[in-house]
């Protein structure tokens, strides 16, 4: 059930994210380095968990796909900025050569640029269902959690600290604000453009802590165990560049205990709180965080 | 008496722009460096002009100070972005060391993105005085503008002409979008911010784009004929990476009687449309960037 819905949210977000990339024409460079970099295959997830919380709330998705589609333009022009040579330098991502190594350094940079630049103008420009103070809260939520205080901060932090033995509240630090705080986005994103009353919101942003989490020490298991044809990427990289992991820091046993738990605790909150057929799909979707090998 | 009224704004500005900067804490490499970027004795042209055309509308200037503060930031972070080794390549600006060069390559690039980000971040947060749907259209506004069909348009073709022989069309559309449309965003977002008329908004813009015209071809002058004390950066090296520029196209003698009659037109526009002590300033602002030197 889970990979059909899945599956079905993701073309629906493709199609629009396709709709809205046609109108970009001029520089060719820029808009075909945008199309290039935000139509890569991605998994979707972000656009996906916006769009479920809106159907477990009970309202229309179509009120939320401009947000999702801004979410997914950030998530874009961060993996864009990160593989460039002055941070992570990869070459490759998901088979494919970076935006950088396809379109030239300079270029990258600008990319990247105009697709964080881009999506502020979605949320203003393609958001005419929502009243316009839901759309300012969009803005600033957005901006906060992708800025400094958000994802840029966990991606510094975590550039600072390569080749570190770093402590836990660190690692912390980079988790829930490098990866976490993007992932919260689209779930409190869904709470404002869906009105959720402010307890409902709270049970949802606890959820959203844990799927980010879940997330995070699956990615650092993969990066040990993972399969190079599957991950798109090379396995390793993080003990090559010296990173601290949640296996790293715990081992491996352990990490795998703390994932099924932080997993358990996540579905526990869907299941007592919520009882419709979307509160499954969020269930099963913690799971498949769980196992996916991508 | 432009003077003293160009210095009081920037007095003003810079005031605004610390309080906003001093909110900003961890990671300190980033907050540091947005400091560092953006409190680097800038002459404010873009803020000001924001606050001086809602004099000239006769409105209360303070409404406008979080969108003067915004675009500065997106001046900013372009200038940050600008340098980087894979642009650029400055070492210096103003007579200080670039971002990248103060603070590392990999964390320029961030700066830049936190500014950015930022930027987008103030228009939503900081706008108490303004109507939601006013704060909508300016970030639609500044998206647009900064982004792929504005700055970063005219950035990349700039790179992309570099060495190259280019007609006057590309460099017309190099000098509207690169620099051009930062200068038109505070004279439009006043226009939003004041509630002008579809008159009088056109009036403005078109002084807007006149104004964008006096500074560059004046940029493109001082290039050849600017004194490095003065301008903090090194003359020629638009000669040096072959730029196609408005001396290299029309000769000195003719980009200096260009420069005297667009100024003449932008001066002309406002005696004919406005009467009060601001028009003047106005005016006084078109001779200055004329004979400015740095």
């Amino acid at each position: 059930m889970l990979k059909k819905y899945l599956h079905e949210k993701k073309v629906l977000i493709d199609e629009n994210l396709e709709l809205c990339l046609k109108e970009l024409e001029y520089p060719l460079v820029i808009s075909e380095g945008m199309k290039y970099s935000v139509l890569n295959g991605g998994k979707r997830i972000r656009p996906i968990l916006l769009l479920t919380i809106l159907e477990l709330l009970e309202k229309d998705e179509k009120k939320g796909i401009p947000t999702a589609m801004a979410i997914e333009f950030i998530h874009s022009y961060s993996l864009v900025h990160d593989d460039l040579p002055a941070l992570d330098n990869d070459d490759y991502r998901r088979g494919k050569l970076t935006t950088h190594k396809k379109f030239g350094e300079a270029e990258g940079i600008l990319i990247g640029d105009a697709l964080l630049t881009y999506a502020f103008g979605i949320l203003a420009d393609k958001n005419g269902f929502l009243e316009p103070d839901q759309i300012v809260k969009l803005v600033s939520l957005t901006s906060k959690y992708s800025g400094i205080q958000g994802m840029i901060g966990g991606q510094t932090v975590d550039i600072q600290s390569e080749g570190k033995k770093i402590d836990f509240e660190t690692l912390k630090y980079i988790h829930e604000n490098k990866t976490g705080k993007l992932l919260k986005l689209p779930i409190e994103a869904a709470c404002i453009i869906g009105k959720a009353d402010k307890k409902t919101e709270e049970i949802l942003m606890r959820y959203a802590e844990l799927i980010g989490l879940i997330f995070q020490i699956k990615d650092d298991i993969l990066d040990v165990e993972g399969d190079f044809e599957k991950l798109g990427k090379p396995i390793g990289s993080d003990l090559e560049s010296k990173k601290s992991t949640y296996p790293s820091i715990f081992g491996m046993n352990k990490s795998k205990e703390i994932l099924f738990s932080v997993a358990n605790e996540a579905k526990e909150i869907i299941r007592t709180n919520f009882s419709n057929e979307t509160a499954q799909i969020l269930i099963e979707l913690a799971n498949y965080m769980v196992v996916r090998e991508s």
